[in-house]
């Protein structure tokens, strides 16, 4: 506590407040002394880490919540704009999508299990801070170190903020003696046809997956956890995402993604316990007991040929997707949400959706299911071509990769009539954790 | 109007209305007609030009207002969500500043001052079109056809999209005979102390500045723009920038750039006519006739070097701006709005206001305002680094160059102590037209 009216004394000698700063030595020593740039890097040690986890490991949370009302960020939006971040999962997975994304991939920079650990209590800590819309750590206020939070997202509503974790293939390697728990199911994905996959965008030791409402929040969010992470991790690829910011459909209608189409609507129902057990949730009887509750992340830069589908006809595209433009219905149909009918013919009797539209392909036996989480990308233009820079992050989350995304994509990367359209460019897997409660950390079932 | 009702009932016979088709041998001739990919390439001419444009210059606009039942994006947000695209002036400069904005730098092409005339017509009617939140053109229900909307904004609202157009001063070389239109004031922009441009970054023929309170808006604006030039202007960069999206504060507060810090606070205020004439607008006694109501853009590409930042003191961070953190008030102060005293010293005599601070050069001698409307982006990490690539696409609006951004910028090269983390890496011009009204088009006072 003594902590916490420190704090509140720096704040208002920082505004110019004319009251008597606080009187015990030991508070007058934080204060008064000068600490030199040396003196200042060596506190905040390899990075953020070492400020934000102070003395304990549970330090700057603590502080964070006891400082709350001056470090929660003031907002005017209803306590709805949070997303809870502790739970049997992690959030940012059946969490209903938000506009924004920021996904990231670092490797590890340290070959110390303990190091990792502390990085991922740090992250937790900062996760769940983050997702009550609270200013991260306790030293935003001292004037003679850098602030414990950049600052960026003061004033702004946690807008729905979720950061979701998880590791990749690599991390199994032999520098953390974890080889021996790598799910038989959790490889590298095998080479599609047509792949041309940039090292720049692809693997990974660790994933960062946050979404929020706001894009300043979830750039906030992800390059705090850069910070922290310095000096133990270091960024390999990180990669922004949006869809239409307008209120969502109220009938539930699909975002279109870039090439104007509502594409993901065979998506299973996010609220069907049944449904995100048989597709999502690594379950007891799946092995690889660490992941129980978590799931498979695929992560796809796919870059589309905005120019070549934009002097496509209307029909090219229609029969490319196997759905109507406007009302997202299958060819045929009137309904965005009517199922799929693989046996309608036409009048001169062929399929009425064709044998290699996108729609009929990923809907395979209309068994398996993969949850998509999809963005929309732009990054400027293509300095090569002149072209737009545009495509679909796409992910996905899936209980089984085996079962799920690879023979999907297996048959799509070999038929799909929009692979004329577009190009893989990234590819990354991640193994997301279960999720923790309070006091625990993502991450602890394998660490 | 027989355009029209043929769209009605192509919309219809897509949608599987069983209705008999139109009878008239010109509208069935128009739609049973089998085109074949080489004649759909000849109608859709060297681009969307020819499409939009139509047999007449109006086409395109008047056929999308009289299909409005069918073409209008249907919305459910306020009519308050327009931008007015006509005026005297231009949208998107003193328009209350939107979330996100796309702002795109085209190369000419042609040589021919009658195509530059045509393809800025077309804009202009796309431009008016999507400000309503109206689909270009009329061939969205034509299968046989590329749409000419790429739909990825239906359902969407206007969202406040603005389009702002301009011209270089490369633009007044000897290829359109306009060399001696060229504003006096408007030639390039010096060498500044610390430059460190890239060319990607820098210059172009025509700009177009897109702003919206939705990024998929803002992205099909943009899209369908570049889509529309073909043929007459390509793509030479494209940035995309964003700002925090929640409600603005309701006490008017700065938003915050990724420093962390409100920057950007001293802007005149936009709804004082007097202010804005005296610092935006283009008056009749500047010379340059054509220019009247116009405003001359500076657009600056600030990378910031957020992980040097995000290792200093807070006080050196308040220092650099010469404000605190928190309210966003000048050194010593409270009030965010509170004008800057640069005669205040501290207790040992030292001015209050570093000499070398950023808002106190940026200041001054309190008369010389410009508009600032900037932005902030990130795009993902610098592959060279391994650092997150962010920082400012710096806007700013001028009556005069030479009396107001040169000078500024050339105190702040030299001695701002923000420089220490920031590098400006694009750099840009532009003479942004006054704006038109209905049946004109931006740029009719020069081409």
């Amino acid at each position: 506590m003594r902590k916490t009216e420190m704090n509140q004394q720096t704040n208002q000698g920082e505004n110019g407040n004319a009251e008597p700063r606080a009187k015990s030595e030991k508070e007058a020593g934080l204060f008064d002394k000068q600490l030199s740039r040396r003196d200042v890097l060596k506190i905040a040690g390899a990075g953020g880490l070492g400020l934000l986890l102070g003395g304990g490991g549970a330090y700057g949370v603590m502080a964070a919540k006891e400082t709350l009302n001056h470090t929660v960020r003031k907002t005017s939006s209803p306590a709805g704009s949070r997303a809870p971040f502790y739970g049997q999962h992690q959030s940012g997975i059946i969490t209903p999508t938000q506009n924004f994304l920021y996904i990231a991939s670092f490797d590890l920079t340290t070959r110390s299990l303990a190091d990792v650990r502390k990085l991922f209590q740090a992250w937790t800590e900062a996760a769940a801070v983050m997702a009550e819309g609270v200013m991260i750590g306790d030293t935003n206020n001292h004037l003679n170190l850098p602030p414990s939070d950049t600052g960026e997202a003061a004033g702004l509503s946690p807008s729905r903020v979720t950061l979701t974790f998880g590791v990749g293939p690599s991390f199994f390697d032999s520098r953390f003696g974890l080889s021996g728990k790598r799910p038989a199911s959790f490889g590298d994905l095998p080479a599609f046809h047509g792949d041309a996959l940039l090292p720049e965008w692809c693997g990974g030791d660790i994933s960062v997956q946050v979404c929020a409402d706001d894009m300043q929040v979830a750039f906030h969010a992800i390059r705090n956890l850069v910070r922290i992470g310095r000096g133990t991790a270091v960024l390999r690829w990180m990669q922004e995402g949006f869809q239409r910011t307008g209120p969502a459909d109220p009938a539930g209608g699909t975002p279109r993604n870039l090439l104007g189409f509502k594409d993901g609507t065979g998506n299973p129902d996010t609220t069907d316990t049944g449904d995100m057990n048989e597709s999502v949730w690594v379950q007891p009887q799946d092995g690889a007991d660490w992941m129980r509750g978590g799931s498979y992340q695929v992560v796809r830069r796919i870059r589309m040929r905005i120019e070549v589908w934009d002097r496509s006809s209307l029909a090219d595209q229609e029969q490319t997707f196997g759905r109507h433009r406007d009302s997202g219905a299958p060819l045929g149909l009137k309904d965005e949400f009517a199922p799929l009918d693989l046996n309608a013919k036409d009048s001169s009797g062929q399929p009425t959706l064709p044998m290699n539209s996108h729609s009929r392909l990923a809907h395979m036996d209309g068994k398996v299911k993969i949850l998509r989480r999809a963005y929309s990308y732009s990054a400027g233009m293509d300095t090569k071509t002149g072209q737009i820079d545009a495509g679909l992050i796409f992910i996905c989350f899936n209980r089984n990769l085996q079962k799920q995304f690879i023979p999907m994509q297996r048959i799509l990367a070999k038929s799909d009539k929009l692979n004329e359209y577009t190009v893989h460019i990234g590819s990354a897997l991640f193994a997301c954790f279960p999720g923790t409660t309070k006091g625990g950390y993502i991450g602890e079932t394998l660490f």
